[in-house]
């Protein structure tokens, strides 16, 4: 029997505070701006993937996530493999000793340890992890800055998980989008406390559902094109300047403006796309309350094409921000672990915001299903647990 | 005892299609961008005023609004009165046998035949109504294009309620406002057969209220600018050429664009603003299956500074459109009445818009309070039932 060769990595979701949202090359997802995100922790969410590969195996490469078989035809994940391929063979003429793994079909594996229903962006993860773990299998030397040029074609955002820490997205110019690459702003334990608390909004309260498509914002927005050309470059500017100063005022001010701004692009396309939605409102006026209590800017709102609150803070902050929406929202799912015990229920300060805003704290008590807590964490972790055995087997 | 002068009008709602929001100086109501409007049936919607001055006045002016007195010691009512008083007096100066009404206190009495609590922007009838009452008064020779100007600085939206039909109001250009007045686009017989269905949304639904403040979206949003500067002054031109040829296609498509539009810049305000919920996206929803199953636009929705979609279609589209809701919102107040009955309510096509917008529909029902049916209508008309009686007491 010919040999299995396996390698398996971790990769993390990222959550962006410049919105990556149109592409000015659909077919190589490269985007009509740059942008900017948080890499969050990989124990509380992230992918875990076992590449392989082997003479042995079926001759058509496959993917199986979450226990369920993923087509793989798709171009997107076929310029995936075929750019990691190409890079295997280069270094396999180099030295004809190594085996020629780039001619074996592929299989991979694929886990999720956080619910695909929750409805958070998995495939950036999932690139991600499918890229960092075939790059192992094969040995190659890739750098992460050029595996996110690869990640990028799976899914634009997955080239940001390729990093930890605050990672940027440089849109670049190149027509063959060689440029257009993740960088790293600042690794994870230059800003470690920073914190984020997601409010996932139950399905039942998503309301009118909408046909999404950055392009068609691209094509009938008339307030886009001032997005892309000046409201961004300004604040990558500003975004960059922020993290490396610490500066969270700065972060979290840009940040709601950038959210603020990417939905409000949606809301201009024709025919408009929604994804807040009552629930969302009163997130943001929870967040709004919590930042007038404290008198300065303790906690960020972002918001990705969907209605749940990505709630970014400072860990000194944590009584004031996670500690409020544990006493709002303790009875929910996501506040047993580590993190969730060592949260303080605010009682007091929930008593303050009912003043202000009352209607959208039970708004909030009524719409959102369960939170995830998290905070700011590293890129893929190579790891030795396989999710397929030494046969070729998935591990279940 | 010295004689009560009286004089009387109605004077019209209109609900814009392109819309006012930013000031380019908020003493003086100068808009950022040029507006355009349909100015609504008063039958439906209207406020009814009578002014009249008396030497036997108390010697402050009065304003009574269905039934309660009206602050009128602000700067935009005493620029109204200020301003029509100068116009009074420079033709009692050329008359000397006038009598002197420009130096008598003022005493004014105004009601509307639609409940406040509509959440209907009513200032615009409102001013409208005294800016007309009191130049009737005056005699003054002045047209509906000087009154504007007036107006406008009472409301700026009222400048258009003194024309019927279909109306722009021009930014200008001079400081002083001297050129930012409203302009007939076509008069109502010219497109007699616009209706509007006005979806009046709960109290209950209206969920977490925003702190508006148009001068806010000026100074924050990084999109406001290309509004103003680009997307209106374009569609002002598109606006006006389609109401003179009677275009519903385009009319319909540039109102939803620039409600969506104006919204989109409302929540890139820092803090965001919001008016639409989810009530509003659900009519935004219904008014899309309604096209898609007429294979082109014959509805188009418009939002004000508020929840309320309004609803334009053209008469022969009446049970396509206002059917379709009496199907889906028969029990709620509003259909009574003249127009009301002459609706067909559309069940089929309910049946049909279910497969596509079932939750929207729900969300409709629950949420929407009343309907209002009105259509286009004519401007300010003078009448002889007066609000006030000859000993100058008002009539209630």
């Amino acid at each position: 029997m010919s040999e299995i060769h396996r390698a398996s990595t971790t990769a993390p979701v990222n959550i962006a505070v410049i919105k990556y949202w149109g592409k000015r090359d659909p077919k190589l997802n490269l985007p009509t701006n740059s942008s900017l995100s948080v890499t969050l922790s990989q124990a509380d969410l992230r992918t875990h993937t076992t590449a392989s590969c082997s003479s042995s195996y079926p001759s058509s490469d496959s993917l199986l996530l979450n226990g369920s078989p993923q087509d793989v035809s798709g171009a997107r994940t076929q310029a995936c493999f075929r750019e990691l391929r190409a890079l295997r063979k280069k270094i396999e003429e180099q030295d004809g000793s190594l085996p020629r793994l780039s001619e074996m079909p592929l299989k991979i594996v694929s886990e999720n340890n956080f619910p695909t229903a929750a409805g958070l962006a998995s495939s950036a993860a999932g690139f991600a992890a499918l890229v960092r773990a075939i790059a192992n299998l094969y040995e190659l030397p890739a750098s992460p800055t050029e595996l996110s040029r690869i990640a990028r074609q799976g899914s634009g955002s997955a080239c940001r998980s390729l990093f930890g820490g605050y990672v940027g997205w440089d849109q670049g110019s190149a027509a063959d989008g060689s440029d257009s690459m993740a960088f790293e702003v600042a690794p994870a334990e230059h800003w470690p406390n920073m914190r984020a608390v997601i409010l996932v909004v139950s399905a039942a309260k998503k309301g009118v559902s909408s046909t999404a498509g950055m392009q068609t914002t691209v094509a009938t927005s008339s307030l886009f094109a001032a997005r892309a050309s000046e409201t961004v470059p300004k604040r990558m500017q500003e975004m960059q300047k922020a993290i490396k100063e610490k500066d969270f005022e700065t972060f979290a001010k840009v940040t709601m403006m950038d959210s603020n701004s990417f939905h409000a692009t949606c809301l201009d396309t024709y025919p408009p796309i929604f994804y807040l939605n009552d629930v969302s409102r009163a997130a943001i006026k929870v967040v709004e309350s919590i930042n007038v209590a404290a008198g300065k800017i303790i906690a960020a709102y972002t918001f990705d094409a969907g209605p749940n609150a990505v709630v970014y803070y400072l860990e000194e902050k944590e009584k004031e921000v996670a500690g409020l929406f544990k006493a709002a929202l303790g009875d929910k799912e996501g506040w047993s672990g580590k993190r969730g015990d060592a949260i303080q229920a605010n009682s007091e300060g929930l008593e303050k915001a009912k003043a202000d805003s009352g209607v959208a704290l039970d708004l909030l008590k009524e719409g959102v299903r369960r939170i995830i807590l998290t905070g700011v964490g590293e890129g893929p972790i190579k790891t030795e647990e396989n999710l397929i055995d030494e046969k070729g087997e998935p591990i279940s």
